[in-house]
């Protein structure tokens, strides 16, 4: 499977690329809006696996010709990126799957706040944004980037998975599931995402009031 | 300290009750708008402690008796129930700390979905029922009621916990902290009470969608 993270230069489109490239047989793009750093990105990942005795060829390309050739596209991007991206990658992705792992909150005095657009969530505002023939799957929002991105670090984390389309979402959870102590919760279709992308700011709270850092989040 | 459960006769108030009395020294006393059944109770859960060698005395009572007894009053009762409770024992409640564990959702055809009532969560419609002097903490939403009242069941459970005083955090905090395997969690003031309540329909869409039943959350 061809897989290809948009905005696959920061946060977690790094640590799913390098554990993707590590865990699976999948092919990894890293996109982003501008070639050059999704190439540099991706020798740079590249290298990372290879000082750990994994030989990979990750490639890096401008978003478009990433989400060209891919069956699943991450969209690693800020939410008030999210349609425009989508938009511009909407004439050639009529057989992919999109995977929206970005959430709204806010901040005020008291903490970290769920602050959805008007879509009720960032996921249903992707499957808004998507052409018709083309599933969304909400999923990744929970992750702790940078233990994601840290090879050496056991995850054990889950993290809920959200898709109106059923055949797509059974191949995200796979994908989720060859990442290494990685589990994707089925939480029902889009409708639900709220709960799930609200995860966030209550990870947000934890760090702030109690110190625990980059935390993620089992269901035991 | 004393701990009153009031609603102590289901859902989280068995588990609790049990595991107070088991794990802790202080006095913990089920209330219920019924006495008799609150002392039924009571005796049914000294007796389930009993065959497992643990000689401890439990003590039912009407919720007001129960409450005026106590430190710390945990109103175990459904949302709807929350404000006549604390209207029913406010005059004996000067001294004491609420703890709210209720949540609200709903359900339609795709799952369950956080409903709160105007207030913004279940905690601070709790908050404002209660006299201004009367500090409520809110915790508890997200712990799996079987297996809290299983006794023979590691927890190895998180709850968050919110609240606006201070010390009474504290001592919700240690209160929870002493159950063996179970974690409170400071997220913050009572502005922050949704995304932790929000919890909740989260774990019953998983159940709805995985089967993973009487499921709880661990934070990693």
């Amino acid at each position: 499977m061809q897989i290809a993270i948009l905005g696959g230069t920061g946060a977690i489109g790094e640590g799913l690329a390098l554990r993707w490239a590590r865990d699976t047989d999948h092919d990894v793009f890293v996109g982003s809006r501008d070639a050059e750093r999704a190439r540099e990105s991706a020798v740079a990942y590249a290298n990372m696996l290879k000082e750990r005795g994994v030989e990979e060829s990750i490639n890096g390309f401008e978003n478009v010709v990433a989400a060209e050739k891919a069956d699943v596209i991450l969209l690693s991007v800020p939410p008030y990126y999210i349609a425009d991206t989508i938009e511009s990658i909407t004439d050639t992705i009529s057989d992919a799957v999109l995977v929206s792992p970005a959430v709204g909150f806010d901040r005020d005095a008291d903490g970290f706040h769920y602050d959805p657009p008007p879509a009720g969530s960032v996921t249903a505002h992707a499957a808004k944004a998507a052409p018709d023939c083309v599933p969304v799957v909400g999923t990744f929002h929970n992750l702790p980037a940078a233990r994601l991105a840290d090879l050496d670090a056991d995850l054990g984390l889950d993290t809920p998975v959200v898709a109106d389309d059923r055949a797509a979402k059974r191949t995200v959870l796979d994908l989720v599931n060859e990442i290494a102590g990685l589990r994707g919760v089925d939480v029902g279709p889009i409708a639900n995402a709220p709960e799930a992308e609200g995860l966030v700011p209550l990870l947000l709270n934890i760090t702030e009031n109690t110190g625990l850092d980059d935390v993620g989040v089992a269901f035991t």
